[in-house]
């Protein structure tokens, strides 16, 4: 693409580097900017700059946090000797949506990954070994995508941990609710019928 | 959405008043300048406020640019007297691509479009019209999108310069270079088949 001015181009360049955010749609982003009042660009980079170099992890659980330690960790009334271990803040947003989980949470900050270049040690799997093995710790909730990758990174930890005396399970696999069964992939519902549960307890909680 | 961090929930309520780009997007595209360099999102934000404050555009054709008159609008070997209206400088972008036409831009800035509240005194109308009285104008080529609001567009100015005495045309509709015809709608088929070109003109320039 020639563009007409290096600012624009500029602009359009650092847009597109993000995942997913291509030439086409930078530049439109960029000309929609343009139209608007430039308080609304002024706000957009400030809350990006002070949103990169201001933001904490906290310092027990690593997901994104304004404070040292998360509103979860430092909740009194939650589980700590339950752990769910997730791979992003956008998983612990997801699970504290079903109000159902009154632990805390451990994010990993990925999942193992060689394709992507990412190794065990990119990510915060030390940190939950030794949360385990400090002895402070009932059962570990394994809340990965259902994906190799996820798998991986599940049997990963779980070998390391095996040996302390906790209980590990992972979240159930099978057919989401609202969901036709005759659309369902043949894995998803062999397993749904494998780890099938007592009547009476499906429709609990809900 | 419940965001762990202000900061967080800020930058990503910013970016999703972008066209196109909802919460979960936005969400995403954060999480990604999270684990980059900070530098990252530095570049980023210091390019788009570089781009919204000090960005210009022509005083002759309105297109972006980062001078006073654009380097189309300041060439001499350019035709000056024939002007293609279009919608913005992605018309301009792809129109120098072809690499087929000598002569200027009329940046008319969007179309009018009662819907989204656009009318023709927001767009860069007046100044065209200007411009084809002083006459100085040979041909007006009109090369807007071929839909309700670019043909309104296209009409609403053809009206005001229709008694002057120049050439107006539009772009030609007709199918695209490597377009099925079984696939084409019965419109641009019927038009193509209207404004038929001589079999040895079809070939020409390209």
């Amino acid at each position: 693409m020639e563009f007409p001015s290096k600012l624009l181009e500029k602009a359009v360049d650092e847009m597109s580097q993000l995942p997913g955010v291509g030439k086409r749609t930078a530049l439109r982003l960029m000309l929609h900017l343009l139209k608007q009042n430039p308080d609304r660009t002024t706000h957009l980079a400030e809350a990006l700059m002070k949103m990169r170099h201001d933001i904490k992890f906290c310092k027990s659980c690593f997901t994104i946090s304004d404070i040292d330690m998360c509103d979860i960790c430092s909740n009194n009334h939650r589980d700590h000797q339950t752990i769910c271990v997730v791979e992003d803040v956008r998983d612990v947003m997801a699970l504290e949506n079903t109000q159902l989980y009154k632990g805390v949470y451990h994010v990993l900050g990925g999942k193992i990954s060689p394709m992507d270049g990412i190794g065990p040690s990119q990510l915060n799997i030390t940190s939950l070994v030794e949360k385990v093995k400090a002895g402070n710790v009932k059962e570990i909730i394994f809340a990965l995508s259902s994906t190799m990758e996820g798998d991986t990174t599940n049997f990963y930890i779980f070998k390391q941990i095996k040996d302390c005396n906790i209980i590990t399970s992972t979240i159930a696999r099978g057919i989401a609710v609202g969901d036709e069964l005759e659309y369902a992939d043949e894995v998803t519902l062999g397993r749904s019928l494998m780890y099938r549960v007592p009547f009476e307890n499906a429709f609990k909680n809900v």
